[in-house]
Protein backbone atom coordinates (compact mmCIF):
# COMPACT_ATOMS: atom_id res chain seq x y z
CA UNK A 1 0.00 0.00 0.00
CA UNK A 2 1.37 3.40 -0.91
CA UNK A 3 0.13 6.76 0.28
CA UNK A 4 1.52 10.26 0.31
CA UNK A 5 3.22 11.42 3.48
CA UNK A 6 1.82 14.65 4.91
CA UNK A 7 4.35 17.44 5.37
CA UNK A 8 5.85 17.72 8.81
CA UNK A 9 4.05 20.99 9.55
CA UNK A 10 0.75 19.33 8.66
CA UNK A 11 1.49 16.81 11.39
CA UNK A 12 2.05 19.45 14.08
CA UNK A 13 -0.44 19.18 16.91
CA UNK A 14 -0.73 21.52 19.88
CA UNK A 15 -1.23 19.93 23.24
CA UNK A 16 -3.74 21.95 25.16
CA UNK A 17 -1.56 22.27 28.27
CA UNK A 18 0.93 24.34 26.27
CA UNK A 19 -1.69 27.09 26.18
CA UNK A 20 -3.51 26.48 29.44
CA UNK A 21 -4.67 30.11 29.35
CA UNK A 22 -7.02 29.24 26.49
CA UNK A 23 -10.53 27.89 27.00
CA UNK A 24 -11.52 25.02 24.75
CA UNK A 25 -13.35 27.35 22.30
CA UNK A 26 -10.30 29.65 22.25
CA UNK A 27 -8.11 26.61 21.63
CA UNK A 28 -10.23 25.33 18.76
CA UNK A 29 -10.47 28.76 17.19
CA UNK A 30 -6.81 29.64 17.75
CA UNK A 31 -5.52 26.37 16.31
CA UNK A 32 -7.81 26.60 13.30
CA UNK A 33 -6.70 30.19 12.60
CA UNK A 34 -3.07 29.09 12.81
CA UNK A 35 -3.72 26.38 10.23
CA UNK A 36 -3.13 23.50 12.61
CA UNK A 37 -4.87 20.20 12.01
CA UNK A 38 -4.55 18.58 15.41
CA UNK A 39 -4.85 19.19 19.12
CA UNK A 40 -3.99 17.04 22.11
CA UNK A 41 -6.56 17.31 24.89
CA UNK A 42 -6.68 16.72 28.64
CA UNK A 43 -9.51 15.05 30.46
CA UNK A 44 -10.27 17.68 33.10
CA UNK A 45 -10.98 20.62 30.78
CA UNK A 46 -12.82 18.31 28.35
CA UNK A 47 -15.08 17.02 31.11
CA UNK A 48 -15.67 20.53 32.41
CA UNK A 49 -16.82 21.58 28.94
CA UNK A 50 -18.71 18.37 28.26
CA UNK A 51 -17.19 15.52 26.29
CA UNK A 52 -19.72 15.51 23.44
CA UNK A 53 -19.66 19.29 23.17
CA UNK A 54 -15.87 19.30 23.13
CA UNK A 55 -15.81 16.66 20.42
CA UNK A 56 -18.20 18.73 18.30
CA UNK A 57 -16.34 21.96 18.93
CA UNK A 58 -13.02 20.55 17.83
CA UNK A 59 -14.47 18.71 14.85
CA UNK A 60 -16.32 21.81 13.68
CA UNK A 61 -13.03 23.71 13.79
CA UNK A 62 -11.59 21.16 11.37
CA UNK A 63 -9.29 19.70 13.98
CA UNK A 64 -8.38 16.12 14.86
CA UNK A 65 -7.84 15.10 18.47
CA UNK A 66 -4.39 13.52 18.32
CA UNK A 67 -4.34 12.19 21.88
CA UNK A 68 -6.14 12.35 25.20
CA UNK A 69 -4.16 12.81 28.41
CA UNK A 70 -4.41 10.83 30.54
CA UNK A 71 -5.22 7.51 32.02
CA UNK A 72 -2.99 5.42 34.20
CA UNK A 73 -2.11 5.59 37.92
CA UNK A 74 -2.21 1.82 38.06
CA UNK A 75 0.13 1.17 40.96
CA UNK A 76 -2.16 1.31 44.02
CA UNK A 77 -1.95 -1.66 46.38
CA UNK A 78 -5.32 -1.07 47.99
CA UNK A 79 -7.97 -3.13 46.12
CA UNK A 80 -10.65 -0.44 46.31
CA UNK A 81 -8.24 2.19 45.07
CA UNK A 82 -7.16 -0.13 42.30
CA UNK A 83 -10.75 -0.87 41.24
CA UNK A 84 -11.48 2.86 41.19
CA UNK A 85 -8.42 3.45 39.00
CA UNK A 86 -9.59 0.82 36.52
CA UNK A 87 -13.10 2.34 36.44
CA UNK A 88 -11.61 5.75 35.85
CA UNK A 89 -9.50 4.38 33.02
CA UNK A 90 -12.51 2.82 31.36
CA UNK A 91 -14.14 6.24 31.52
CA UNK A 92 -11.01 7.74 29.97
CA UNK A 93 -11.21 5.22 27.13
CA UNK A 94 -14.86 6.14 26.56
CA UNK A 95 -13.94 9.82 26.48
CA UNK A 96 -11.13 9.18 24.01
CA UNK A 97 -13.51 7.27 21.76
CA UNK A 98 -16.09 10.06 21.98
CA UNK A 99 -13.43 12.60 21.01
CA UNK A 100 -12.47 10.49 18.02
CA UNK A 101 -8.88 9.91 19.07
CA UNK A 102 -7.27 6.51 18.96
CA UNK A 103 -4.63 7.35 21.56
CA UNK A 104 -5.05 7.43 25.34
CA UNK A 105 -1.82 8.51 27.03
CA UNK A 106 -1.05 6.68 30.26
CA UNK A 107 0.96 8.02 33.17
CA UNK A 108 1.40 4.75 34.92
CA UNK A 109 1.71 5.80 38.56
CA UNK A 110 4.44 6.05 41.18
CA UNK A 111 5.20 4.06 44.30
CA UNK A 112 2.36 3.72 46.80
CA UNK A 113 3.04 5.51 50.09
CA UNK A 114 5.67 3.63 52.05
CA UNK A 115 6.50 1.20 49.25
CA UNK A 116 9.97 0.76 47.79
CA UNK A 117 9.01 -2.02 45.41
CA UNK A 118 9.56 -0.68 41.90
CA UNK A 119 9.33 -4.12 40.34
CA UNK A 120 5.99 -4.87 42.00
CA UNK A 121 4.60 -1.52 40.91
CA UNK A 122 5.61 -2.23 37.33
CA UNK A 123 3.93 -5.62 37.45
CA UNK A 124 0.69 -4.04 38.67
CA UNK A 125 0.84 -1.79 35.62
CA UNK A 126 1.06 -4.86 33.41
CA UNK A 127 -1.93 -6.38 35.22
CA UNK A 128 -3.97 -3.22 34.66
CA UNK A 129 -3.02 -3.12 30.98
CA UNK A 130 -4.22 -6.70 30.61
CA UNK A 131 -7.61 -5.69 31.97
CA UNK A 132 -7.93 -2.47 30.01
CA UNK A 133 -6.36 -3.17 26.64
CA UNK A 134 -9.20 -5.32 25.25
CA UNK A 135 -11.82 -2.85 26.52
CA UNK A 136 -9.95 -0.02 24.80
CA UNK A 137 -9.37 -1.96 21.60
CA UNK A 138 -13.12 -2.66 21.28
CA UNK A 139 -13.61 1.11 21.27
CA UNK A 140 -10.84 1.82 18.78
CA UNK A 141 -8.50 3.23 21.40
CA UNK A 142 -4.89 2.25 21.88
CA UNK A 143 -3.26 2.56 25.28
CA UNK A 144 -0.04 4.57 25.07
CA UNK A 145 2.44 4.00 27.89
CA UNK A 146 4.41 7.17 28.48
CA UNK A 147 7.81 6.72 30.11
CA UNK A 148 8.37 9.74 32.33
CA UNK A 149 11.73 11.18 33.30
CA UNK A 150 13.34 9.24 36.18
CA UNK A 151 12.87 12.26 38.44
CA UNK A 152 9.17 11.28 38.55
CA UNK A 153 9.73 7.62 39.42
CA UNK A 154 8.67 7.90 43.06
CA UNK A 155 5.54 10.00 42.86
CA UNK A 156 4.22 9.79 39.32
CA UNK A 157 5.49 7.05 37.05
CA UNK A 158 7.72 4.05 37.73
CA UNK A 159 8.15 3.60 33.97
CA UNK A 160 11.25 5.72 33.43
CA UNK A 161 12.75 4.63 30.11
CA UNK A 162 11.50 3.76 26.66
CA UNK A 163 13.00 0.30 27.15
CA UNK A 164 10.79 -0.26 30.22
CA UNK A 165 7.72 1.03 28.38
CA UNK A 166 8.42 -1.33 25.50
CA UNK A 167 9.02 -4.25 27.86
CA UNK A 168 5.49 -3.64 29.14
CA UNK A 169 3.88 -2.88 25.79
CA UNK A 170 5.35 -5.91 24.07
CA UNK A 171 3.37 -8.22 26.33
CA UNK A 172 0.30 -7.09 24.35
CA UNK A 173 -0.64 -6.81 20.68
CA UNK A 174 0.89 -3.72 19.03
CA UNK A 175 -2.54 -2.53 17.97
CA UNK A 176 -3.68 -2.47 21.61
CA UNK A 177 -0.72 -1.07 23.56
CA UNK A 178 1.86 1.41 22.33
CA UNK A 179 4.31 3.89 23.80
CA UNK A 180 4.79 7.65 23.85
CA UNK A 181 8.12 9.09 22.77
CA UNK A 182 8.44 12.43 24.58
CA UNK A 183 11.71 14.26 24.14
CA UNK A 184 11.51 15.94 27.55
CA UNK A 185 11.49 12.62 29.36
CA UNK A 186 13.92 10.66 27.22
CA UNK A 187 16.56 13.00 25.84
CA UNK A 188 19.33 12.08 28.33
CA UNK A 189 19.28 8.32 27.55
CA UNK A 190 22.18 7.08 25.42
CA UNK A 191 20.17 4.01 24.39
CA UNK A 192 17.23 6.05 23.11
CA UNK A 193 18.15 5.76 19.43
CA UNK A 194 18.18 1.98 19.63
CA UNK A 195 14.96 1.93 21.65
CA UNK A 196 13.15 4.18 19.16
CA UNK A 197 14.18 1.76 16.40
CA UNK A 198 12.88 -1.09 18.55
CA UNK A 199 9.62 0.81 19.08
CA UNK A 200 9.26 1.18 15.34
CA UNK A 201 9.32 -2.55 14.95
CA UNK A 202 12.83 -2.79 13.52
CA UNK A 203 13.50 -6.37 12.54
CA UNK A 204 9.81 -7.20 12.30
CA UNK A 205 7.38 -6.83 9.41
CA UNK A 206 7.46 -3.26 8.08
CA UNK A 207 5.05 -1.11 10.04
CA UNK A 208 3.12 -4.05 11.45
CA UNK A 209 4.77 -4.02 14.83
CA UNK A 210 5.17 -0.31 15.44
CA UNK A 211 4.64 0.69 19.05
CA UNK A 212 4.99 4.43 18.61
CA UNK A 213 1.56 5.75 19.48
CA UNK A 214 2.54 9.37 20.00
CA UNK A 215 5.54 11.65 19.58
CA UNK A 216 5.67 14.66 21.85
CA UNK A 217 8.10 17.56 22.00
CA UNK A 218 9.36 19.85 24.73
CA UNK A 219 12.82 21.14 25.47
CA UNK A 220 14.85 20.65 28.66
CA UNK A 221 15.82 23.81 30.51
CA UNK A 222 17.40 24.47 33.89
CA UNK A 223 17.19 25.27 36.72
CA UNK A 224 14.25 23.02 37.45
CA UNK A 225 11.48 24.59 39.51
CA UNK A 226 10.29 23.25 42.86
CA UNK A 227 8.30 20.07 42.25
CA UNK A 228 9.88 19.80 38.76
CA UNK A 229 6.52 19.69 36.96
CA UNK A 230 6.31 23.05 35.27
CA UNK A 231 9.81 23.67 33.99
CA UNK A 232 9.61 22.50 30.39
CA UNK A 233 11.23 24.65 27.75
CA UNK A 234 9.95 26.13 24.52
CA UNK A 235 11.39 24.28 21.52
CA UNK A 236 14.94 25.43 20.89
CA UNK A 237 15.48 26.98 24.31
CA UNK A 238 17.19 23.98 25.87
CA UNK A 239 19.42 20.95 25.64
CA UNK A 240 17.41 18.58 23.48
CA UNK A 241 18.45 17.85 19.92
CA UNK A 242 14.84 17.86 18.69
CA UNK A 243 15.68 17.33 15.04
CA UNK A 244 17.75 14.26 15.89
CA UNK A 245 14.76 12.81 17.72
CA UNK A 246 12.41 13.58 14.85
CA UNK A 247 14.77 11.94 12.40
CA UNK A 248 15.01 8.82 14.59
CA UNK A 249 11.23 8.63 14.92
CA UNK A 250 10.90 9.16 11.16
CA UNK A 251 13.42 6.41 10.51
CA UNK A 252 11.40 4.13 12.76
CA UNK A 253 8.50 4.55 10.37
CA UNK A 254 6.30 6.85 12.43
CA UNK A 255 4.10 9.12 10.30
CA UNK A 256 1.61 10.30 12.92
CA UNK A 257 1.05 13.57 14.74
CA UNK A 258 3.91 15.48 16.33
CA UNK A 259 2.54 17.06 19.47
CA UNK A 260 4.08 20.00 21.27
CA UNK A 261 3.44 19.71 24.99
CA UNK A 262 5.15 22.33 27.16
CA UNK A 263 4.17 22.95 30.77
CA UNK A 264 5.53 26.38 31.60
CA UNK A 265 3.87 29.24 33.49
CA UNK A 266 5.87 31.77 31.46
CA UNK A 267 4.04 30.57 28.35
CA UNK A 268 0.69 30.62 30.13
CA UNK A 269 1.21 34.25 31.10
CA UNK A 270 1.38 35.30 27.45
CA UNK A 271 -1.16 35.70 24.69
CA UNK A 272 -2.11 32.22 23.49
CA UNK A 273 -1.97 33.11 19.78
CA UNK A 274 1.54 34.54 20.23
CA UNK A 275 2.64 31.36 22.01
CA UNK A 276 1.22 29.22 19.23
CA UNK A 277 2.89 31.35 16.55
CA UNK A 278 6.17 30.95 18.40
CA UNK A 279 5.64 27.18 18.64
CA UNK A 280 5.13 27.01 14.88
CA UNK A 281 8.25 29.10 14.24
CA UNK A 282 10.36 27.05 16.62
CA UNK A 283 8.98 23.81 15.22
CA UNK A 284 10.03 24.88 11.74
CA UNK A 285 13.47 26.00 12.90
CA UNK A 286 14.36 23.16 15.28
CA UNK A 287 12.33 20.13 14.21
CA UNK A 288 11.63 20.43 10.48
CA UNK B 1 44.69 -14.34 50.00
CA UNK B 2 42.21 -14.44 52.83
CA UNK B 3 41.34 -11.66 55.24
CA UNK B 4 38.53 -11.03 57.67
CA UNK B 5 35.64 -8.88 56.47
CA UNK B 6 34.96 -5.87 58.66
CA UNK B 7 31.42 -5.57 60.01
CA UNK B 8 29.12 -3.35 58.02
CA UNK B 9 29.02 -0.68 60.73
CA UNK B 10 32.82 -0.57 60.73
CA UNK B 11 32.60 0.30 57.04
CA UNK B 12 30.26 3.25 57.60
CA UNK B 13 31.75 6.56 56.50
CA UNK B 14 30.21 9.99 56.88
CA UNK B 15 30.47 12.28 53.93
CA UNK B 16 31.23 15.73 55.19
CA UNK B 17 28.41 17.40 53.24
CA UNK B 18 25.88 15.48 55.31
CA UNK B 19 26.91 17.67 58.27
CA UNK B 20 27.92 20.86 56.51
CA UNK B 21 27.32 22.71 59.78
CA UNK B 22 30.47 21.12 61.20
CA UNK B 23 33.93 22.59 60.74
CA UNK B 24 36.66 20.10 59.89
CA UNK B 25 37.80 19.84 63.54
CA UNK B 26 34.19 19.33 64.63
CA UNK B 27 33.81 16.67 61.96
CA UNK B 28 36.95 14.81 63.00
CA UNK B 29 36.03 15.00 66.66
CA UNK B 30 32.36 14.15 66.13
CA UNK B 31 33.07 11.15 63.93
CA UNK B 32 35.73 9.82 66.32
CA UNK B 33 33.36 10.17 69.29
CA UNK B 34 30.67 8.29 67.36
CA UNK B 35 33.10 5.46 66.69
CA UNK B 36 33.26 5.97 62.95
CA UNK B 37 36.38 4.97 61.09
CA UNK B 38 35.95 6.94 57.90
CA UNK B 39 34.96 10.29 56.47
CA UNK B 40 34.42 11.49 52.93
CA UNK B 41 35.78 14.97 52.34
CA UNK B 42 35.19 17.83 49.89
CA UNK B 43 37.89 19.90 48.30
CA UNK B 44 36.67 23.39 49.20
CA UNK B 45 36.59 22.98 53.01
CA UNK B 46 39.80 20.95 52.91
CA UNK B 47 41.62 23.68 50.99
CA UNK B 48 40.22 26.36 53.28
CA UNK B 49 41.64 24.50 56.25
CA UNK B 50 44.86 23.54 54.50
CA UNK B 51 45.35 20.17 52.86
CA UNK B 52 48.26 19.01 55.04
CA UNK B 53 46.59 20.23 58.21
CA UNK B 54 43.34 18.50 57.26
CA UNK B 55 45.18 15.26 56.56
CA UNK B 56 46.87 15.44 59.98
CA UNK B 57 43.66 16.37 61.76
CA UNK B 58 41.74 13.45 60.35
CA UNK B 59 44.56 10.98 60.83
CA UNK B 60 45.08 12.08 64.44
CA UNK B 61 41.38 11.42 65.06
CA UNK B 62 41.88 7.84 63.91
CA UNK B 63 39.89 8.34 60.74
CA UNK B 64 40.49 7.26 57.18
CA UNK B 65 39.53 9.52 54.29
CA UNK B 66 37.32 7.25 52.21
CA UNK B 67 36.96 9.59 49.23
CA UNK B 68 37.56 13.11 48.06
CA UNK B 69 34.83 15.00 46.19
CA UNK B 70 35.39 16.07 43.56
CA UNK B 71 37.17 16.32 40.28
CA UNK B 72 35.59 16.25 36.88
CA UNK B 73 33.82 18.92 34.79
CA UNK B 74 35.56 17.63 31.71
CA UNK B 75 33.10 18.66 29.03
CA UNK B 76 34.19 22.18 28.10
CA UNK B 77 34.72 22.83 24.41
CA UNK B 78 36.93 25.88 24.88
CA UNK B 79 40.61 24.74 24.88
CA UNK B 80 41.64 27.15 27.65
CA UNK B 81 38.72 26.08 29.82
CA UNK B 82 39.57 22.48 29.14
CA UNK B 83 43.23 22.93 30.04
CA UNK B 84 42.22 24.69 33.25
CA UNK B 85 39.92 21.78 34.13
CA UNK B 86 42.73 19.29 33.63
CA UNK B 87 45.07 21.38 35.79
CA UNK B 88 42.44 21.56 38.47
CA UNK B 89 41.95 17.81 38.34
CA UNK B 90 45.68 17.20 38.74
CA UNK B 91 45.51 19.40 41.83
CA UNK B 92 42.55 17.33 43.06
CA UNK B 93 44.59 14.16 42.59
CA UNK B 94 47.45 15.68 44.57
CA UNK B 95 45.04 16.63 47.35
CA UNK B 96 43.56 13.14 47.43
CA UNK B 97 47.04 11.65 47.70
CA UNK B 98 47.94 14.08 50.47
CA UNK B 99 44.79 13.11 52.37
CA UNK B 100 45.67 9.44 52.00
CA UNK B 101 42.58 8.46 50.08
CA UNK B 102 42.75 6.32 46.96
CA UNK B 103 39.43 7.56 45.58
CA UNK B 104 38.78 10.82 43.74
CA UNK B 105 35.09 11.16 42.88
CA UNK B 106 34.40 12.72 39.49
CA UNK B 107 31.33 14.68 38.49
CA UNK B 108 31.96 14.61 34.81
CA UNK B 109 30.27 17.81 33.64
CA UNK B 110 27.15 18.80 31.74
CA UNK B 111 26.59 20.20 28.29
CA UNK B 112 28.53 23.35 27.41
CA UNK B 113 26.29 26.40 26.92
CA UNK B 114 24.37 26.07 23.69
CA UNK B 115 25.47 22.50 23.01
CA UNK B 116 23.07 19.60 22.52
CA UNK B 117 25.74 17.02 21.80
CA UNK B 118 25.59 14.48 24.62
CA UNK B 119 27.72 11.99 22.73
CA UNK B 120 30.48 14.51 22.10
CA UNK B 121 30.47 15.57 25.75
CA UNK B 122 30.84 11.95 26.83
CA UNK B 123 33.77 11.48 24.46
CA UNK B 124 35.52 14.53 25.91
CA UNK B 125 35.18 12.88 29.32
CA UNK B 126 36.93 9.80 27.96
CA UNK B 127 39.71 12.00 26.55
CA UNK B 128 40.18 13.68 29.92
CA UNK B 129 40.29 10.33 31.71
CA UNK B 130 42.99 9.18 29.32
CA UNK B 131 45.10 12.19 30.29
CA UNK B 132 44.47 12.02 34.02
CA UNK B 133 44.31 8.31 34.85
CA UNK B 134 48.06 7.63 34.59
CA UNK B 135 48.85 10.80 36.57
CA UNK B 136 46.45 9.69 39.29
CA UNK B 137 47.66 6.09 39.28
CA UNK B 138 51.24 7.22 39.84
CA UNK B 139 50.01 8.91 43.02
CA UNK B 140 47.96 5.95 44.22
CA UNK B 141 44.63 7.56 43.34
CA UNK B 142 41.85 5.95 41.37
CA UNK B 143 39.42 8.09 39.38
CA UNK B 144 35.83 7.25 40.29
CA UNK B 145 33.22 8.20 37.69
CA UNK B 146 29.96 9.02 39.42
CA UNK B 147 26.85 8.67 37.31
CA UNK B 148 24.45 11.37 38.40
CA UNK B 149 20.67 11.22 38.18
CA UNK B 150 19.40 12.05 34.68
CA UNK B 151 17.88 15.27 36.03
CA UNK B 152 21.46 16.63 36.14
CA UNK B 153 22.37 15.64 32.58
CA UNK B 154 22.22 19.15 31.14
CA UNK B 155 24.02 21.21 33.75
CA UNK B 156 26.17 18.88 35.81
CA UNK B 157 26.87 15.40 34.49
CA UNK B 158 26.14 13.79 31.13
CA UNK B 159 26.94 10.40 32.65
CA UNK B 160 23.49 9.40 33.84
CA UNK B 161 23.54 5.64 34.36
CA UNK B 162 25.88 3.08 35.81
CA UNK B 163 26.02 1.45 32.38
CA UNK B 164 27.36 4.69 30.87
CA UNK B 165 29.88 5.08 33.67
CA UNK B 166 31.10 1.53 33.13
CA UNK B 167 31.26 2.02 29.36
CA UNK B 168 33.70 4.87 30.08
CA UNK B 169 35.60 3.18 32.90
CA UNK B 170 36.13 -0.04 30.99
CA UNK B 171 38.27 1.77 28.43
CA UNK B 172 40.91 1.97 31.19
CA UNK B 173 42.55 -0.44 33.62
CA UNK B 174 40.29 -1.27 36.58
CA UNK B 175 42.97 -0.11 38.99
CA UNK B 176 42.97 3.34 37.41
CA UNK B 177 39.32 4.13 36.72
CA UNK B 178 36.32 2.96 38.72
CA UNK B 179 32.73 4.03 39.30
CA UNK B 180 30.64 5.31 42.18
CA UNK B 181 27.41 3.53 43.04
CA UNK B 182 25.18 6.14 44.69
CA UNK B 183 21.67 5.04 45.56
CA UNK B 184 20.22 8.52 45.15
CA UNK B 185 21.24 8.71 41.52
CA UNK B 186 20.59 5.14 40.43
CA UNK B 187 17.64 3.75 42.37
CA UNK B 188 15.04 4.17 39.60
CA UNK B 189 16.94 2.10 37.00
CA UNK B 190 15.58 -1.39 36.39
CA UNK B 191 18.92 -2.52 34.98
CA UNK B 192 20.87 -1.43 38.07
CA UNK B 193 21.16 -4.92 39.56
CA UNK B 194 22.78 -6.25 36.40
CA UNK B 195 25.02 -3.21 36.12
CA UNK B 196 26.22 -3.54 39.72
CA UNK B 197 27.12 -7.15 38.97
CA UNK B 198 28.97 -5.97 35.88
CA UNK B 199 30.77 -3.34 37.96
CA UNK B 200 31.88 -6.05 40.35
CA UNK B 201 33.60 -7.85 37.52
CA UNK B 202 31.08 -10.68 37.19
CA UNK B 203 32.34 -13.13 34.65
CA UNK B 204 35.93 -11.96 35.04
CA UNK B 205 38.62 -13.02 37.49
CA UNK B 206 37.31 -12.76 41.04
CA UNK B 207 37.96 -9.26 42.39
CA UNK B 208 40.54 -8.43 39.76
CA UNK B 209 38.19 -6.47 37.57
CA UNK B 210 36.04 -4.72 40.16
CA UNK B 211 35.12 -1.19 39.16
CA UNK B 212 33.25 -0.24 42.33
CA UNK B 213 35.39 2.51 43.81
CA UNK B 214 32.78 3.89 46.20
CA UNK B 215 29.31 3.10 47.48
CA UNK B 216 27.25 6.05 48.66
CA UNK B 217 23.85 6.21 50.29
CA UNK B 218 21.04 8.72 50.35
CA UNK B 219 17.30 8.30 50.10
CA UNK B 220 14.96 9.77 47.48
CA UNK B 221 12.25 12.07 48.80
CA UNK B 222 9.73 14.33 47.11
CA UNK B 223 8.82 17.02 46.32
CA UNK B 224 12.15 18.04 44.86
CA UNK B 225 13.29 21.56 45.75
CA UNK B 226 14.04 24.26 43.19
CA UNK B 227 17.31 23.43 41.46
CA UNK B 228 17.00 19.81 42.69
CA UNK B 229 20.39 19.80 44.45
CA UNK B 230 19.51 19.86 48.10
CA UNK B 231 16.57 17.50 48.37
CA UNK B 232 18.17 14.24 49.40
CA UNK B 233 16.51 12.22 52.12
CA UNK B 234 17.80 10.77 55.37
CA UNK B 235 18.16 6.97 55.11
CA UNK B 236 14.77 5.34 55.46
CA UNK B 237 12.74 8.47 54.74
CA UNK B 238 12.20 7.78 51.08
CA UNK B 239 11.68 5.42 48.17
CA UNK B 240 15.02 3.66 47.93
CA UNK B 241 15.39 0.04 48.96
CA UNK B 242 18.78 0.67 50.54
CA UNK B 243 19.24 -2.87 51.85
CA UNK B 244 18.61 -4.29 48.40
CA UNK B 245 21.36 -2.05 47.02
CA UNK B 246 23.76 -3.01 49.78
CA UNK B 247 23.11 -6.69 49.14
CA UNK B 248 23.73 -6.25 45.43
CA UNK B 249 26.98 -4.37 46.06
CA UNK B 250 27.99 -7.05 48.57
CA UNK B 251 27.22 -9.75 46.05
CA UNK B 252 29.39 -7.93 43.53
CA UNK B 253 32.29 -8.40 45.91
CA UNK B 254 32.64 -4.87 47.23
CA UNK B 255 34.04 -4.72 50.77
CA UNK B 256 34.99 -1.04 50.96
CA UNK B 257 33.54 1.96 52.78
CA UNK B 258 29.83 2.71 52.73
CA UNK B 259 29.49 6.46 52.66
CA UNK B 260 26.40 8.36 53.68
CA UNK B 261 26.11 11.54 51.63
CA UNK B 262 22.93 13.54 52.14
CA UNK B 263 22.55 17.13 50.98
CA UNK B 264 19.65 18.53 52.94
CA UNK B 265 19.32 21.91 54.65
CA UNK B 266 17.00 20.38 57.26
CA UNK B 267 19.91 18.21 58.45
CA UNK B 268 22.30 21.15 58.38
CA UNK B 269 19.99 23.14 60.65
CA UNK B 270 20.31 20.51 63.41
CA UNK B 271 23.03 19.59 65.86
CA UNK B 272 25.68 17.67 63.95
CA UNK B 273 26.12 14.98 66.59
CA UNK B 274 22.37 14.33 66.60
CA UNK B 275 22.38 14.04 62.82
CA UNK B 276 25.27 11.60 62.93
CA UNK B 277 23.59 9.52 65.65
CA UNK B 278 20.47 9.40 63.49
CA UNK B 279 22.53 8.37 60.47
CA UNK B 280 24.02 5.49 62.46
CA UNK B 281 20.57 4.39 63.68
CA UNK B 282 19.07 4.58 60.21
CA UNK B 283 22.05 2.81 58.71
CA UNK B 284 21.58 -0.05 61.15
CA UNK B 285 17.84 -0.22 60.54
CA UNK B 286 17.73 0.19 56.76
CA UNK B 287 21.08 -0.94 55.41
CA UNK B 288 22.49 -3.50 57.83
Amino acid sequence: MSHSTPSLLARLSLNQETVRQWSLPELADGCARAGLRGVGLWRAPVRDYGVAAAARLVRDAGLTVTSLCRGGFFTALDPAERAAALDDNRAAVDEAAALGTDTLVLVSGGLPAGSRDLHGARERIADALAELAPYAAERGVRLAIEPLHPMYAADRCVVSTLAQALDLAERFPAAQVGVVVDTYHLWWDDTIGAQIARAGGAGGAAGAGSRIAAFQLADWITPLPEGVLLGRGQLGDGSVDLRWFRERVDAAGYRGPVEVEIFNPALWARDGAQVLAEVVDRFTAHVG
